[in-house]
């Protein structure tokens, strides 16, 4: 039987802590990894782009978690030190890794192929690839720690390269009612019903202002399909009671 | 003198996690710090709505910066649980606040009070209001904690009034070079120049595609104005000496 596997993301750079760069990859890692892996984030840091930080936050996260998905900090330049950072962690040699030299000697030409290139294809000694369709340098996985890019574009084109490394988890079923009320009108009977099913389904509530209305998303989740239904049908029916509007997506 | 002020943003929310919401509130907190205070937001992180999760990282994140800014769980909902958490980290009582008692139910009027609405005026004994001007619930500060909604056009609403409560640091200046180049031509001249001058301006590296180019922005940041023009005149020069276009916005 599959069971619960969990994961957590690390953002390394600067730019998203200033607020210069607005994170696109938080939600596309997580969305990705709950439809296609079963596999539920659990946790998201954001740190700087300093050795210290990095390898305290990759030792601690590695051992909390089922997988560690780095992003930022593999490319040529001197603020780019996520390789050298988790080779420090695990206590491995950082060195060039033979495959991924060939990879990107092949796509630059021997001749443009200058040291900062050539610092894409240094990695902790061990690592497997996670190949890159869109601009060749490649990622890595060594122990449960994936690295990837920080460019949303070249992360997106290399997430399946990554499948393969993963353990599937318990798929997780979703489902958003969306009521035309306040939280406050529908807070004590929706925490009843959530205290009662606590266990196996996990009842989120979000305000909304949508086309001038304000309403209440209520999104459940579970890994058993029919909890779920039932929970929704406990909602709907709370929804009726109190004369709500419900809206299905 | 001024001195460095640093802080920490806490996301409190299953919904940021899962990928359903895309976050928006860290880029404009940290941007916010920065230009108004002098504050560099130096971690995040993004947790789940579960107590004692909340409870060990608002104590670790408290004791490490000089401030925490949490965001969400402050509804009326059983999923709005960081006031309780945050008083169980401080170990002080959870009770009504008075002031903020007063402020809801003159807002709802004593009809409409209901109890859902009155959960929104518990806080951890001693907070001091961050005041709401756009949907009357205030957010609060205990300690160097500042608990603020998660819903981002309420959130920026309110940033202004948590201003008193801080202490500015030093003005951080900043500055863009936009160069039409790849990385890896200008990598190991600019590690040389951050080398040089790596205890007074950080710099950043970032690759963008614009208008079918590919280029690098060169983000520097200093608290030293002289100095951040002084490193910007020896990237500029670098770029002259490869004929490397520069953009500046």
């Amino acid at each position: 039987m599959r069971k619960k596997v969990n994961a957590a993301i690390l953002i390394i750079g600067n730019e998203i802590l200033s607020g210069r760069t607005q994170d696109k990859n938080i939600a596309f890692i997580s969305k990705w990894l709950n439809t296609n892996c079963g596999i539920i984030v659990e946790e998201v840091r954001i740190i700087p782009d300093i050795e210290k930080t990095i390898v305290k936050n990759v030792i601690s996260l590695s051992k909390k978690f089922s997988y560690v998905f780095t992003t930022g900090g593999i490319g040529p330049t001197h603020d780019d030190i996520t390789a050298q950072s988790i080779s420090k962690a695990f206590k491995v040699k950082y060195e060039y890794h033979k495959e991924a030299f060939r990879i990107l000697e092949k796509y630059y030409s021997k001749k443009k192929f200058n040291d900062g290139r050539k610092k894409m294809a240094m990695m902790p000694r061990g690592s497997k690839l996670i190949l890159n369709p869109s601009s060749a340098a490649p990622g890595f996985i060594i122990k449960n720690v994936l690295s990837l890019p920080g460019v949303p574009s070249i992360l997106n084109s290399m997430i399946e390269n990554c499948k393969k490394y993963l353990i599937k988890g318990l798929k997780i079923h979703s489902k958003t009612l969306n009521l035309f009320t306040v939280e406050s009108n529908i807070s004590k009977e929706l925490g009843q019903i959530q205290k009662k099913c606590k266990k196996f389904v996990d009842i989120g509530s979000y305000p909304f202002f949508r086309l001038g209305k304000i309403g209440v998303a209520i999104v459940t989740r579970s890994t058993s399909l029919k909890k779920l239904i039932k929970v929704n049908s406990q909602i709907s029916k709370l929804a009726k009671v109190k004369k709500i509007k419900i809206f299905t997506r």
